[in-house]
């Protein structure tokens, strides 16, 4: 009798990398991943955080996470390449470099390390929000590909639709919403890093219509050890994020990611560019 | 007669980079910024920062830093690398590696950008706070040499007296305060770096007491333009930070540093390990 594999979730699909050399890999941009122009940054996001966990010479999980967002990646083939900058007993430091033809287009540092157990504490709490079951989905504009792979359902702060004339500039860009992966996955720490871009750019909510925006940089700080993450399941997360300034240009967002249980799963910040 | 140049400021002292080759550096840590273990990591920043801006193809001013602080550095000598990974019309990415004898002991990535007026709106307000002028300056610790060249008023969270029985145990990490650097000196990008990682390891303010613990990974966001920071000129700003997330060796702390007129000028973001 032939059992069939159940074929790949897209996540791993579009996260997908080939290692040809030490610390170096070949990946290619997924359509279902797509964005307004170029792939989801959460995807590539996450793409960057895999390269470092597949190396040979990974240590521990991850800590923290910064990616540049320097140019467009265009649809196709990319190179990835990874290197530990520094070894470290308990921390291990990495530079990781996205580039298309010779052209570099995403740059990233990582730090991974051990966890032990310490005295700990939550100082900030979780949204109020009702349970998701409670919340109708939200489908995205159909140029907003990625967003098909996730079930969103808005707490607070949803997508603007300026063509139902119910949009209008709001004094506040929160946006507070239950995310998972559709069709369900169980969460890791590349899920966890593209969750933590799912959020659409503040100045739409804030003037009520979509401009021209992307991310330049983007900061996640991993709370959660790889067993808080594993007891999340395919379970919704709770997303709450913010700007606390626009101007000149750019703005900056925070965000929280919380997981069952009141576990704060990620800390994780942005600075966005926008045309207005 | 002789005109005596002033001079130099400690802090352009600390700084200081000498050019030998393209984008590659000479420098020394300077014993005025030295911490408990190497020197004060927002003098690392800043230097870093200013190794890009020293660049002879550095375009725009500063929109974002994250500096990892991979290793310990020795007194001593130091080099530092900085190229420029992607070049756009109106924003460039930057590599910045600072090594001793070799090995690394911090990296950084940098984006600058063209800044334009566009819309803007800060969403969040400044702490409440008196003026600097009615609180009196905290000294630091002796073993805490940078803290010499600040001038550093508590609004709240005053680091720990544990020596006086005065310290205990914590239900908020917020400290609040004013700071400028002593002698007064004007805010410029570097200084501005620096200034956001002056506040002491949050877990002291929580636990009461002092414990080894240090930065791993900080990121700044720059709000405020080249004019905006001119018209600080040498006045105190207010600085607020405060941790999310305290739990397996590890905190983060998010920051915001206000100027005159309520003018947001950074807001920072660090992944910090302890030992507890």
């Amino acid at each position: 009798m032939t059992q069939l594999a159940a074929p790949p979730h897209p996540f791993d699909v579009a996260v997908e990398l080939d290692s040809f050399d030490a610390g170096r890999f070949h990946g290619h941009t997924d359509p279902a991943y797509a964005n307004m122009v170029g792939p989801f940054g959460g995807i590539t996001a996450a793409t960057l955080l895999r390269a470092v966990m597949q190396h040979p010479e990974c240590l521990g999980e991850p800590l923290s996470l910064t990616v540049n967002f320097a140019g467009p990646i265009a649809d196709g083939p990319y190179d990835v390449s990874a290197y530990p900058t520094r070894t470290n007993r308990a921390t291990q430091h990495w530079n990781v470099e996205l580039t298309q033809d010779g052209a570099v287009t995403t740059t990233a540092t990582a730090v991974f390390g051990v966890r032990r157990q310490t005295w700990s504490s939550t100082e900030i709490t979780p949204p109020t929000a009702p349970a998701a079951d409670s919340i109708a989905p939200q489908s995205f504009p159909d140029a907003i590909a990625w967003a098909r792979n996730y079930d969103i359902r808005f707490v607070e702060g949803s997508i603007p639709a300026p063509e139902d004339g119910t949009a209008g500039e709001q004094p506040n860009s929160t946006t507070t919403l239950w995310v998972r992966d559709t069709p369900p996955r169980p969460l890791d720490f590349p899920a966890l890093t593209a969750l933590c871009d799912v959020f659409y750019p503040r100045v739409f909510l804030r003037l009520g219509r979509y401009l021209p925006a992307g991310t330049i940089s983007l900061t996640v700080y991993f709370h959660a050890d790889s067993a808080s993450i594993a007891a999340q399941s395919d379970n919704a997360v709770l997303g709450t994020a913010r700007t606390q300034r626009f101007g000149n240009g750019y703005f900056d967002q925070s965000a929280e990611i919380w997981g069952r249980d009141g576990a704060l799963l990620a800390t994780t910040h942005q600075l966005v560019y926008f045309k207005a």
